[in-house]
């Protein structure tokens, strides 16, 4: 559908702004965040250099920008999912768990897959909200299993279920990416798979805790 | 211990060649590869650049032969330790298993931060090297589970084998990676979690397909 009325300053604006970061996340999945230049950038977004630098100060506050946007929406996402997913029973739940974590994957190809790529980079700060993402996953997890059964009363015990978040945490990311990849086509069962993972571990640690089985 | 014979021609080459080898693993960690250069490389070396491309093309060729030398140490050493393990009976042989991969982890910091961080990156020659190694590591251990009982007659069996042993791996990486960073320094306790989960996976999956359990 053609705009007929002329854009206003504001809305140029905001349709150049919007322009150099979708521009930046086209080109951060080609060269890393090492190789990316504001001149690059701009060229990509089809807009001049100079009109970069009234948008962003440098390449790191573009891609600061970036980050915060995308990665806040999948933590707000994942944040709501929490919330229902806590009001359904046992194993459903657990599934559902990781449902909700795989569908996020799936439906955001492009963002995902920067996330993989930048998560290790210490200088990005692409890669800084994505580690931030994966320590809330990691401490929401963990409070999650704990509420599950498994034993949290001395440090090595609360420490055990921290190791059990993180690893279902990256077994779901790591998935997810392959699934992306093309390796593993079925969502379900990848679900059945990481079920497996958590049922077996709860089972595991929880009845050698001689706890209640959850 | 001093040197007291002055170094042949080829002797100060292999040793230039070290100089820059060693230069490009401790600026890669800090600038990631996209923010290598040459020049960079030199410098920290201590050489002079036009010796630089005495030695290597460029900065592909660098890091190529950097990834090559480094990861295909530790490849050896997995394999030979591999070869061992099959000789234990059940739990133990599947606890050395994570054991090897995790001390391989904690003896080589600074190679397996750069694999952590490198692994992602599309173009960086480490990374490719890095993700050479994941894709072994797998298949080795697809072939492992095979071994202890899950079964894989049908094609979608074994692609399920295949999720296990990829998620299996990534936890490995990921609380390895962990321990280097200072969250989990206890060894034996990750070895712990990795073998609860394996033992859960197996026990929960072997049982599931009505084969004994392993």
């Amino acid at each position: 559908m053609a705009i007929v009325r002329k854009l206003t300053r504001e809305e140029a604006k905001l349709v150049t702004r919007r322009r150099l970061l979708e521009a930046t996340a086209r080109l951060l999945t080609k060269t890393g965040y090492g190789g990316l230049s504001a001149s690059a950038v701009a060229r990509e977004a089809g807009v001049a250099q100079p009109t970069f630098y009234v948008h962003f100060r440098d390449k790191d506050e573009l891609v600061r920008a970036l980050a915060e946007e995308k990665i806040g929406e999948q933590r707000a996402r994942l944040r709501d999912a929490r919330a229902s997913v806590h009001r359904m029973p046992g194993i459903e739940g657990v599934r559902e768990t990781f449902r909700v974590g795989l569908r996020a994957i799936a439906e955001n190809p492009g963002l995902f897959r920067l996330y993989a790529q930048e998560r290790g980079q210490p200088g990005s700060p692409f890669g800084e909200q994505a580690r931030r993402l994966e320590a809330e996953l990691r401490h929401d997890l963990t409070e999650d299993l704990i509420g599950l059964g498994l034993p949290a009363a001395t440090p090595a015990e609360r420490t055990r279920v921290e190791m059990v978040a993180e690893a279902m945490v990256v077994q779901t990311e790591a998935l997810g990416i392959a699934h992306l990849d093309g390796r593993y086509g079925d969502l379900e069962a990848i679900v059945d798979v990481l079920a497996a993972f958590a049922m077996g571990v709860l089972g595991h640690l929880v009845v050698a805790a001689g706890a209640r089985t959850a």
